[in-house]
């Protein structure tokens, strides 16, 4: 049975598995915390996929490890990847009791490192903090259970819901500090989304702008008939660009590949690239988190598609009038009964601004 | 000297005075407390314009208050009006002890009230809780210092800054718990404000639909070429209909007046009633309040005028696409130089919805 100091052992853990948000991608954030006696004797959390896993930086931080509980934020591995399994680790060091968050969300393993460790004869519990350690991961969770990212779509607009004047300019509507904000979302996702209209637009460079280690997020581009120019600044990132495509210009797709880009042609609905066929594809690239930066054709499409899981929208205080650009383009909505419902989840104060986070299902 | 005990005893004078806001019109809200050795002994609040004020109804609740302290929100009048001067009445009262949360705003009888309680030997403090007690008449007060009514406008918006479909559509937007609260606010004020293009679109009453006793709000028009229909479903409500206009279409006039609307020719700025002259006649009427609810024409002409106290923007969580219409008509803004910028005070759930309120000033 957990009480509540194993509470706050596994909050603890949690805490710890933040710190790998920037880094352990495509894997998950791990924590790990080995305690005797009702006091923390070793922590460890995920770092970098590849590298050891959360129980063992703190195995490692421990000369005896005896008959103390590890709590785990997730399932410990009982398989051969590119580390060994941290069950047999847990079970090598003696230790006596495990308590971890929730168990493996691939439903091909789950369960797998739990028996394990109960068949060495270690008492297992599981389920503490599990809603909390869902979220934290919860593009990878998404990624095993159902085979698709993490989709959140960011926008910024003024106080009368306009992203740009007519003319497109849009530096800057929000305040520097909500950009700042969004620098750090960016550096938390696997990817960053837009279409080919904002490269032609704006030529950004959809980096990750922070000051901290992070994998670089790799930049997508939906580009329906590959108009993406070889000097797009996005190119130079030290990350990746892949672009998808309904073209099947063979000579355009080799001059893009030759300039670092990866392409992947995807079939067309309504001329433009198959949304869920694209984010199925970037599931299978292992992109947990895709970060949506887009204007009003593909934030519409994706609306309509009912694919995004959560929507961050940036609301400074200015007005930009109506002849300002708006947020989605929705040519089907003719009457009161086709308008598209969201939940509110919450609002935040960023410097001047707001930032209202809306998901698309119906909250359970 | 006040201390923490004056200060309950306004506090609860200035919930008194509140409970006036819906009949006082166009006089101001006022609550008075009378206390005997740190016990309230009567209690009165200003009820209905021409009908006693505070201190009288609270000074009739006692037989004896001699040597009582009196906590008035605003300062007594010296002067005979519609009903007699309170001044006299506390004096005769034998009353020890005067606390006023403010003077009287109109410059030219200002403070004129507390010396004359002071010359019959009654201690007289005020300042305490002045902001409050201007809080609550706002709308008064800025009619007597500036010879306008406090101005705010009401917008109700999807989450992507629409008021309406391309069809003009908009029933509903926002919630069933928004458009009450709508009401209540109607309630307070002393005119509803809209443009001709509303009326000729949608035929509102625009009265205040609620189960209280009120005093009920004026309807403005801002009819540029006298085009409100002999027909509109607002000449039936049991208040007034007034009439700004830059025509001078006298056949027409005298039809509308014969409907029992009142008209007022007003020069034209930008082939638009002057809006600045437009309140300066309403609070020549004693207009306190004016709830603006209008399309984005008439709301981008306020803007531009920067006239308008206070925006109170009702924002659902629905999404009608960037065909729909916007809040603000402003055909001037070409660069993000030129973009308008609000500042927020506030933002309560209401229901499913967000209710905003910015202010145009900076805050001081």
């Amino acid at each position: 049975m957990t009480n509540s100091d194993d509470a706050g052992f596994m909050a603890r853990a949690l805490n710890l598995a933040t710190q790998g948000q920037y880094t352990t991608d495509p894997n998950p954030h791990v924590g790990c915390v080995l305690v005797k006696k009702g006091v923390i004797i070793a922590e460890g959390w995920t770092q970098r996929a590849g590298q050891a896993h959360a129980e063992i930086h703190a195995l490692n931080k421990t000369h005896d490890a005896r008959g103390a509980t590890a709590y785990v934020t997730l399932e410990p591995c009982s398989h051969y990847g590119r580390t060994g399994p941290c069950c047999d680790a847990l079970i090598d060091a003696g230790i006596g009791r495990v308590v971890v968050a929730m168990s493996d969300p691939n439903p091909l393993v789950s369960g797998q490192g739990l028996q394990k460790l109960r068949a060495a004869g270690i008492s297992v519990e599981q389920g503490l903090l599990q809603q909390e350690a869902m979220q934290l991961n919860r593009g990878f969770f998404k990624r095993m259970q159902q085979g698709l990212p993490w989709i959140t779509s960011k926008l910024a607009m003024s106080m009368d819901g306009r992203t740009a004047l007519a003319s497109g300019e849009s530096r800057w509507i929000t305040s520097a500090q909500s950009r700042q904000d969004v620098q750090r979302w960016r550096a938390a996702s696997s990817a960053i989304i837009t279409g080919i209209g904002t490269v032609l637009h704006d030529d950004p460079q959809l980096n990750a702008r922070v000051d901290f280690d992070l994998v670089e997020p790799v930049t997508v581009v939906l580009d329906t008939h590959l108009r993406m120019p070889l000097t797009a600044k996005m190119l130079q990132n030290r990350s990746e660009t892949w672009l998808f495509t309904c073209s099947d210009n063979l000579l355009k797709q080799r001059q893009l590949q030759d300039a670092g880009c990866k392409i992947w042609q995807v079939t067309a609905v309504n001329q433009r690239p198959n949304l869920h066929e694209v984010f199925k594809l970037l599931a299978a690239q292992q992109i947990n988190t895709a970060w949506v930066e887009a204007g009003a054709t593909l934030n519409g499409a994706l609306l309509e598609s009912n694919l995004v899981d959560e929507w961050l929208i940036y609301m400074a205080t200015c007005i930009l009038g109506d002849q300002g650009r708006g947020l989605f383009h929705l040519p089907g909505i003719q009457t009161m009964t086709q308008k598209k419902q969201l939940n509110l989840l919450n609002i935040r104060q960023i410097g001047p601004d707001l930032r209202l986070t809306f998901t698309s299902q119906t909250p359970t």
